[in-house]
């Protein structure tokens, strides 16, 4: 019989959303009269800014006629958005990055995961605690980890605690890591990096030859001039970084899918018999084996974000979304629990009031005020005793859920 | 400094479709008043269906208002794709397969390249040769096997030759596989599989314990009712196979992007300890954590070509591709050149004339009549002394295009 491959079997069973899924539905059963308000998974709420529907629109009718018809696109995205992406996302922040160097694709999360393909199996990684399940997850598909321990943290990772006692600012790992994955601004936490603390990582890169995954889903929430949209902003980034981005909350792409990936040509891994290879090469071997480009309307749909008018359009949409974040962490406030998160994020990260372990949280939230969050603890063990809530709603609904704080808490 | 996945290294270094263009674009440029007529690579030319045009409309309207709009879809795919794929791809021909059992995703070269996420490293592998080489070139990715030797072949892959002198049905592998790649209709042969033929495969797998990885991209091409569109259609294969399926080729989303797999929940896998496993779990697992679902309007578009107008419209294309198939095998035989496919399929393969190798017919038929199709040596050294011509162009170039061979032959 076929072998599997039998790094999935170590994978924790129950899935973060998953069990939150089960534990909603059955409340709603048990309470059909209920108006559970969800501002758990972070799926944003609001239609497609109009200038992306109408370049929708318009590729599609191009595709409908022969002489503008196109089959398959280009497997590393057409010039067109990747020019709009390295003059809009970088030039016009100062950083330095060539349209070459852009990989467009369906999705953060699918290249997030799917970078590993290209990097060997006896690198150390680093990620933070808590931290999006899926860097973790694929390191354990990939034969990267041992099994799990009882906190249910994997052997061989090296997690790096962030917490209120670090004011969220993970130390630089105390043994030599080679992989580092980094989220700015972070998911689940809704914090910010400075520019001191990531040239602190680029540094650390530099003298320890690592490769930093930089994660920026979520640099259009951040308001803060002086915080950096990019690693590129920081000055030797270039030699040790990559970084995924996606239009899925800059833009509400996360039914439409459209993301990119930035790989430095000067980004260098090395071969088991210490020859340097070029990961922009690695990549683009396999982006364009595995993979076979995105949707032509969908990549019209994101250019149409760099227009004047698309601009506009998801600026308006952003402060929205940052405006439910503000009444969520200001009802928060005045209540006496301590928030975090939610100024350049569209997350706010909460301390449990009370002592309750997350899940209790959770459980007395559902019941009390009919509200859905996530647990903290799904995100790692430093997540124990925090909740995140998502800014990811109608007005209505984040300012009953305000409401709904008072009343209960 | 960061480890790279060694097995990239083993990667032929020019993939054969670089290759093709780049002698094209040299020609080109020594020959700018030439009209070069392009069979080569396997792309539709042919607009989109206009019922897939109006779903795709109206999906993108449905994005752009709040109510309406929606969000992260279920990795899957959703139930109305899925519902309608089962229905009329599967049990309209008597193959039993569930909705459920059915996962939407961007491309067939995704899928059956990220499939082998989920198998153990330590299956032996076979392959058609000649054969598409996504199969070979992922399988050397994912370190399952040696380096090429001098004629491209990778050390520990199983090739099974294909070829005029089997009737182009392969044998059945001497040893123990554990993994077979089947494509039908072929990529590049044209060739189809008949019932008797694919029922000793199945019986082959339950003998030995195999699993079936079968491609059935091209199989809206099959003219002859006797022949069978899905490995499903054979008595026993829900046991020993899965299925790649595209809307690629079936109604010319090439850059559109949609497919999907087929895995039943009876396909099992071992583990190294000798206990099943569910095939279908493995890759849930991977599809939910590696990927975020198919663009909503995209799995509209895909929906209308089972409505009853979509249905017509997309055998109508078809039906001119498989015209033009017919045109070009005609003109070959009548030329005496022995031609093989194009009759269930889009490609005709011919053995070249005069036995010149591949890359000679290609530069002769380039030269001399200005037209670009693809070397069977790309395909496999099986492949050597053939020559792939795809049918997907107007009918204006198909014809130049027999008119110009006969010419120069």
């Amino acid at each position: 019989m076929t072998y599997i491959n039998d790094n999935y079997l170590k994978l924790s069973a129950g899935y973060l959303f998953v069990e939150i899924g089960r534990r909603v539905k059955k409340f709603c059963e048990d309470n059909p009269s209920a108006n559970v308000i969800r501002l758990g998974i972070g799926d944003v709420t609001e239609p497609l800014a109009p200038a992306v529907v109408q370049a929708m629109h318009v590729a599609v009718d191009e595709m409908a006629v022969r002489s503008s018809f196109r089959g398959y696109g280009p497997e590393q995205g057409y010039d067109f958005l990747r020019e709009a992406i390295a003059q809009n996302d970088y030039h016009a922040r100062g950083a330095n990055v060539d349209a070459g160097e852009i990989f467009v694709s369906d999705g953060s999360k699918c290249d997030s995961a799917n970078v590993l393909d290209i990097f060997g199996t006896d690198n150390t990684v680093a990620v933070l605690d808590p931290v999006y399940p899926v860097y973790v997850d694929t390191n354990v598909m990939a034969g990267h980890t041992g099994p799990a321990d009882a906190s249910g943290r994997y052997g061989g990772l090296v997690y790096l605690p962030v917490t209120a006692e670090n004011d969220f600012v993970p130390e630089l790992p105390k043994q030599r890591v080679d992989l580092i994955y980094l989220c700015y601004p972070n998911n689940p936490t809704g914090m910010v990096a400075t520019k001191e603390t990531l040239k602190r990582w680029v540094d650390y890169a530099h003298e320890n030859g690592s490769i930093i995954l930089y994660d920026a889903a979520y640099e259009a929430y951040i308001t803060d001039p002086s915080i950096p949209h990019s690693i590129f902003e920081i000055d030797g980034a270039r030699d040790v970084a990559l970084e995924f981005r996606s239009f899925s909350k800059t833009a509400g792409f996360t039914g439409v899918r459209c993301a990119f990936t930035v790989i430095p040509k000067s980004l260098k891994g090395k071969t088991r018999e210490g020859r340097e290879a070029s990961i922009h090469s690695l990549w683009n071997r396999r982006h364009s084996t595995k993979f076979n480009g995105v949707c032509y309307p969908v990549q019209r749909g994101a250019e149409a974000i760099y227009s004047p008018e698309g601009k506009r359009q998801v600026r308006e949409t952003i402060a929205f979304y940052l405006t439910n974040a503000k009444l969520i962490r200001d009802a928060l406030t005045k209540l006496g629990i301590q928030a975090y998160g939610g100024i350049n994020a569209p997350y706010v990260w909460l301390k449990t009031p009370g002592g309750l372990s997350s899940w209790d949280f959770f459980d007395k939230l559902l019941r009390e005020a009919h509200l859905v969050g996530t647990p903290g603890s799904g995100f790692g063990t430093c997540g124990e005793g925090y909740f995140r809530l998502s800014a990811f709603n109608s007005r209505a609904n984040v300012e009953e859920a305000a409401h709904r704080f008072a009343k209960v808490m």
